[in-house]
């Protein structure tokens, strides 16, 4: 059923969630305040982890892009879930199948389905795999990765980072430097960085823990 | 820490979720956003579960009457969050531990830190067991769509609705009748509905055309 990554332990539920209130009842409208509230959550999470220095402002107009009737009826869309709808006699012949609001609501009913259906584990998987690659197209700011990096453990209230200079080589005029970047909260990671100056490798260090500590939430 | 029925692993994110933006950085804000998302979902919840017959527009409006700056306040105040918060000096002598907003923001942020801390069953549990005895308190709506409607029209001084069939369709034991509701203060209202007998036809149009009125204010 439709192009979502995911399949139904009671597949009426699904159903329900792609009812559309011409039908009659019950259809997919309680459903779908629920499904709004879960993509409220599962995004601003997603925002939460992607922008670690964004002020609550920040997030609220970024989610905001994200998650509103437009876009979910693109996503909606991408999701062939118009192929699906149950539409009334006069939303068929009207052609509500193509009509934004009703494929946004749909699929926000169909968000809330997968929780009712398995939990919030599951409906999170399913929304961040449709989420990520939208929060990820938002510029990141232009913060380097050191400061990234010291905001997002203080975020946490996690220890700071602790950086040291493992090597030096080359001539004066070309040097490389090999640095290591160690933290120690939610686990100990070290990662080592290489650059032509000092910084530059602490630069590079950071970004690569920043890196293992995305994967870790993965 | 507080009367909160929760121990943080970490409890560096439970003294981040109490430490106001007049401390200076890191503070509560940004969990702030996550925690009024998480709040949002789990009071859904609550309400989609406890009322199976309220429309969409009914849960919105009780989630708003539970989940609104002065009724955190009153949960932030029985779990004696003021105590605990961490203020800036300024914010200190002006007895900003008392204010309403403040502690509402931190209640949320402390959903979010719980969230943060232990994950989504975890908060769950915690904001069910808060917000439970709140959901229950409200009365529940055993009045009918076509009662309400009818009050509603009676309250304002509005003329009253006009119910039509407009057709039936089915075999004699599996019969779908469309029935048609109109208003026409304080303007010209048409909504049709479906159901199983032609009285269940009625409460859907007029659940429909109470919708559309609430649209109207919206």
């Amino acid at each position: 059923m439709t192009k979502l990554a995911y399949r139904f332990r009671d597949p009426s539920l699904g159903q329900l969630a792609l009812t559309h209130r011409s039908v009659g009842k019950p259809n997919n409208e309680r459903m779908e305040f629920l499904g709004d509230a879960l993509l409220g959550v599962v995004v601003a999470e997603l925002l939460y982890e992607a922008h670690p220095h964004a002020s609550e402002g920040e997030l609220s107009r970024l989610r905001a892009q994200l998650v509103n009737g437009q876009a979910l009826a693109v996503i909606a869309r991408e999701l062939e879930l118009g192929d699906e709808l149950k539409l009334g006699s006069g939303e068929l012949k009207s052609g509500g199948f193509r009509r934004e609001s009703i494929l946004a609501d749909a699929f926000e009913a169909l968000v809330a389905a997968v929780y009712l259906d398995a939990g919030f584990a599951e409906c999170r998987a399913v929304v961040r795999a449709l989420f990520e690659p939208l929060v990820a197209a938002i510029p990141r700011s232009s913060k380097d990765a050191k400061t990234r990096l010291q905001e997002l453990l203080q975020a946490r209230g996690w220890s700071l980072p602790h950086y040291d200079l493992i090597d030096s080589h080359g001539e004066d005029h070309a040097k490389t430097f090999d640095v290591s970047c160690d933290i120690s909260e939610p686990e100990a990671i070290r990662a080592e960085g290489r650059g032509s100056s000092r910084r530059a490798a602490e630069q590079d260090a950071a970004e690569a823990v920043l890196r293992r500590l995305q994967d870790l939430k993965a």
